[in-house]
Order: C-alpha cells, then structure tokens, then sequence
C-alpha cells in the first residue's frame, strides 16, 4: 500500500542493530485538514535519532524510521491550512503535533505541550506511530511546517530544523546579543549552530571544547577565542566572565563547579543536549558561588522558529554541512558517523531523494 | 584585655561539643576608620550557625562565636563613616567585609565579591578571626552595617538580617508580585520569612511542605493554600503551575524532578538553604519537559537590604519570633532547638544581652 497510505521508509527494526536500516512502507496518520503531505528532499540527521534508535533514551516503538531536521516540497494540503501553497518548500522539524489548547501551547509554548507528539516515535490518536524523515513522505499539521525562505539551500535548512532552533531558542531568550558574553560548550552539530547564531547576535562568543583540534573551526565561526578544558587550571582566568554558558556537548561528566566559577554573578548554564545518564551530583554551594542557575529547554516554539529562519536568510547564516545519499548505505554511514562524533564538521544531511523516490508530486 | 581590643563573646570551642559555649574574650580587628563597633542587643540564630559549629560545611577556626543576625547600638563611629550616628540602632547581617573594588562589587553583587568575608569565621588580613553576634560587640565595615527603622523591634529586625535577606533577595529579583504563582518549600525560619515576603509583594503564594502540622501556620502567613508531600501524587494537581518554588528546606532529599513538574514553563526552582550534602543526581530531561532552571543565591546585596528594611516598616511586616536570654545556658539551647529543627516558629532570637554584659556605650 503505497503513499497516501504509507510512507516509504529507512527504518531501523531493532535497537541491537541501530545501523541497519530497511526499507518498508510504514503507515501514515490519517489525513486531516489541518495536514501537509511533504515529499522529502533532505533530512539532517540528529544526535537524536542516534540516542532514540540505539535505546539510550528508552525503548522505541519498531520499526521506526527517524530524522526530524526535514526539508520538502507540500504536495498535498488540508482545506484549513494556510499560508502554505503547492509546491512551497517546507520545512519540519523535532515536534509534529501539539493539543493546541492547553495553557502552554495558549502562550505560544507548544513545545512545551503535555500532548505534543515528536516527529518520530509518538503515537496519535489513531494509534499511527509518527515517523521521521529517512523516508519518501511526511505528513504534518500546519503548525509544525514552516516554509523556506527562497535563498537557502535545502541541505543547509535542514539542521536548522533541530539544531538550529534548539539553540537559537534559549540564546535569544537569555539575552544574547551586544555587549553580552556567551560561551558554547562543545563544538558539535549543536555548538557550531550556536557559535554561528550568538555571533551573529552581537555577543562576544567563546568555545569551550576538551579538543584542541577545534580550535581552527571555532575561531572561523566567528568565535572570539577558544578555550580549552584538557588543562585542569583553565578556569582561572575565566572566573566571573560569562554571561551564559550553552553546553552543547551531550554528556554527563562536566564537572559543573567548574563552568559555574565562569559565570558572572546570576548567569546561566544552559544545556540543549540531553545525555542518556543523569548530571553528576552536585552542592547547592557551586550554584551559591556566584548565584548561577542550571538550565535546559527542548528545542523551540513556532514563533521562534520563524524568526530563526527570517534571521538566518537576512545574516546569510549557512551551518556547515556534509551531504549522504539517502539509501540503506547512506542511512548507515550516517549515523555511524554521527555516532563516533567526529569526522562531521558539523551537520550530516542526506540528500538526493529522487534518486531513491522518484520526484514525488 | 576587654573590648575595644576584644569582644566578650559566648564561643564554640570544638565540633564535637558544639552546643557547649565557653565565655571569653576573642580579638577584634583594628579599629579603622570605616568602621562601626556596635553594643549587640539581640542577635538570630540562623540554620547557618548550626552547620558551621557542627562542621557539616567543613572546619572551622576556633574558637568561634557564630550568630549573624545582629541588631545593637553604634557605640564608635570611624572618620569616613557617613550616614550613621553614634547611638543609632544598627543591623548586620551574614557579610562583613568585601573588596568593594571588583567588578562584582562595582555591580552591587557584593555578597558575590570573592573577598568577600563572612560575619564569623573568615579571616581579615590582620589575621583576627571575624565573630558574631553571641557576643558583647561586633565591628563592621560601615557597607555591612545597617540603620534599623524605628518600627521594627531589635528581636524581629534581627531575623531579617540573615533569613529576611536571603528569602527577600530573590523572590524580588526573580519577579514574585502581582499575578505570579510562587510556592514556599519548607516552613521553617527561612521559608516562613519567604511566605511573608511573598504575600506582601502580591505574588499568590504556596507552601509545598513534608509535614501536614504546618497547615495552619502556613495559612495564617498567608498562603492561599498549602500542599502536602506525604501522599506521593502530590504533584498530580499542580502540574505547571507555579513561576518560581523558593526552596528554603535544607535537605539534599528532595525529589527534585516532581518539584520541577510543577513549575510553568521556564519556571525556576530557587534554593536558599545549603545543605551539607550534595543535591540528588538529576536526569536533564526533567528540565527540559517545561524548560526550568535550578539555582541558588548567597544572602542579598546592601540595595536590597536596605529595601527591604524599608519594605518591612512600610508594610509592618514582622517575622515570628521566640526569645532566649543570651548566656551559656541560653545558647546552648538555642543552637540545640535550631538543629531539632521543630519547636522553633519561627526563629529564635537571642536577646537581653544588658543582663550579661552591662550597658555598654
């Protein structure tokens, strides 16, 4: 049964074997008239679907096909959606439904939704599990697809979708920009988004890697300077200095006390990646040093998200990316390679859709 | 050698034995001409007392005299002294010293200057011990020392110096006001502090509390409602709820991802107390399912003190307090119902002091 029934999927079949992908037709939600049908033509590819396919954030619902850093064309749309014409560009990204009616979704908070449904994994009503986009289609409601502005590139749009709002989102909010100090922790497919946006913003903006090989790539996004942890004493000279620190770097063995004697008085240590252990154990005295807080946030709204797209094609903000031919092969190379960490500077997208799909109308 | 080389103070001699006080002479720093010597008439006793004389935050000089909720009479006035005079009924509180030259104290974040020195047990550069308020007389740097309104009595101004600050700074400085949702954790000397605050700044005010006895003093502070932790759906009800939880237990027990359910979107959960252990190992996905933040403060700053003084006169404001006669006996029980924890509603004040040690002027 073929699309509009199904989606013609890469789909892992079993967190043992995270890598291997197979192609199958899974079903889609029933089409309503808020809904977008999307034929994909690129998908960047997450530290998330890493987390979710290999069961570090839990179990998952099999088989299931991820990636939610989505660009396509709308080849079908519902009678009530608007602002969104045949053939638009659209793009999708970690979060496809929400109740649209609760308190936070009321104040512009869908991401924050009880009822919100992530673009692969969650159920609907109708008992359909939401799949990514390794796969020929995806079908959305309006509020979750957002159209393209003209002058980036599809393989560029796509990690904006995930990364790139998961860190524009909380660098906006805490007041990034003139005259402010941001540090990123951990240059990654996160980080480098978040380099790329907090300069962009007008803030002073510093990286913070255990890897002294990122040092070239972070001074050329723009970074101020580059600091860099592997020297036990590197704190000393920052105590006191930032106005927020974004760690980008999923893990749990920061020692937090650490980064915390960086912050001015009443910053902020951000976090958007989200490790599959807990945060090591630590002393109300390292937040009470300087009066810090500890904080994360999942990914961002709607209004944040077009804001983001409207900033980055006016700045002409390009993150850095490799392209994968979509495929079994290229699904495997992926998220092999974004597994391992490094070796991607600092998106994997797959591209080269109709190759595999034909042109989808 | 009495006082003005010395203080005749009721100190702690050895962890071990921290609720036996032996009556002595400790030195004070050299007089200089910023400073105020102050004839106590009333001091606190603050949780932080018992952590400090029991060693549960680490070593301590001895021996010690603790107690930093001080209330007395300016009895010498230095030269650059300006604002108080001799006889005024002064008020010190946690911080007696600071550089006031960093770019923290620039700010009037001097309570997070890193030389800053507390009101006992930090060490001046002429090599005194600072000491508290169990004692005859203290000597302040005049930035630490504070005109008490004519209407506040010395035994509940005293309270305010150390408990009234710590809650009052960051329930203002977070927002708690009209058409806020703020939620006391604990009701005891800080948290019932924080629940007048709160009531008196507008804000709807809660008291999330382990033991259901404090149901009727928290109502008649002026909660709106109190929530019991006992049944474990406890939060069920309360699911984003408040803007900020001011947590003034000091416990490294609390369940901290149920407190965070309850929060609003970008809610934050601001603790006070410090206790002598580390806080639970907590997973960063409980953050990011509202987007919250878990911080901390050290005391408050002298603009908000004196704001704060002013608030209380204004709005007549008086915290709950029970009296003991200073002396060995008197501190002895003090500290001893301070770290029983019940039986204090809700902070105890030492007072008399004429009894002990004259008149003084």
């Amino acid at each position: 049964m073929p699309y509009p029934k199904t989606t013609d999927a890469f789909t892992v079949t079993s967190t043992k074997s995270w890598s291997n992908f197979t192609r199958q037709e899974v079903p889609l939600k029933k089409f309503e008239e808020d809904d977008i049908d999307i034929a994909v033509d690129a998908c960047g590819v997450c530290a998330s679907d890493i987390h979710t396919i290999t069961g570090g954030w839990g179990e998952i619902p099999l088989p299931l096909c991820v990636g939610h850093e989505i660009i396509g064309r709308a080849i079908r749309i519902g009678s009530k959606v608007q602002g969104i014409a045949l053939g638009d560009r659209i793009g999708v990204g970690a979060q496809v439904a929400a109740d649209l009616a609760c308190n936070n979704c009321k104040a512009d908070q869908e991401n924050y939704c009880p009822n919100q449904k992530e673009t692969y994994g969650a159920q609907y009503d109708d008992g359909t599990i939401t799949q990514g986009g390794f796969s020929s289609h995806v079908r959305v409601h309006q509020h979750f697809a957002f159209k393209i502005p003209d002058t980036i590139d599809s393989a560029v749009a796509g990690p904006m979708m995930c990364a790139g709002l998961t860190t524009y989102s909380p660098l906006k909010r805490l007041g990034a920009g003139p005259g402010k100090k941001v540090a990123v922790c951990g240059l990654g497919g996160l980080g480098h988004f978040a380099v790329l946006w907090s300069v962009a913003l007008g803030a002073e903006t510093y990286v913070i890697s255990h890897s002294p090989k990122k040092k070239e790539d972070a001074l050329k996004l723009g970074a101020k300077e580059f600091i860099c942890t592997t020297d036990d004493s590197w704190t000393e000279r920052w105590t006191y200095t930032f106005d927020m620190i974004l760690n980008c770097a999923t893990t749990d063995r920061l020692d937090l006390p650490s980064f915390f004697s960086t912050l001015k008085v009443h910053g902020t240590f951000h976090m958007v990646g989200l490790p599959d252990n807990p945060l090591p154990s630590v002393k109300v005295q390292a937040f009470a040093l300087n009066g810090c807080s500890l904080s994360a946030s999942n990914i961002g709204n709607r209004t944040e998200m077009i804001e983001m797209l409207e900033f980055a094609a006016k700045r002409n903000i390009k993150c850095w990316v490799d392209t994968v031919d979509i495929g079994e092969k290229g699904c495997k190379e992926a998220v092999e390679r974004v597994h391992k960490g490094d070796g991607v500077r600092y998106r994997l997208v797959l591209t080269n859709y109709d190759a595999i799909f034909g042109q989808r109308s």
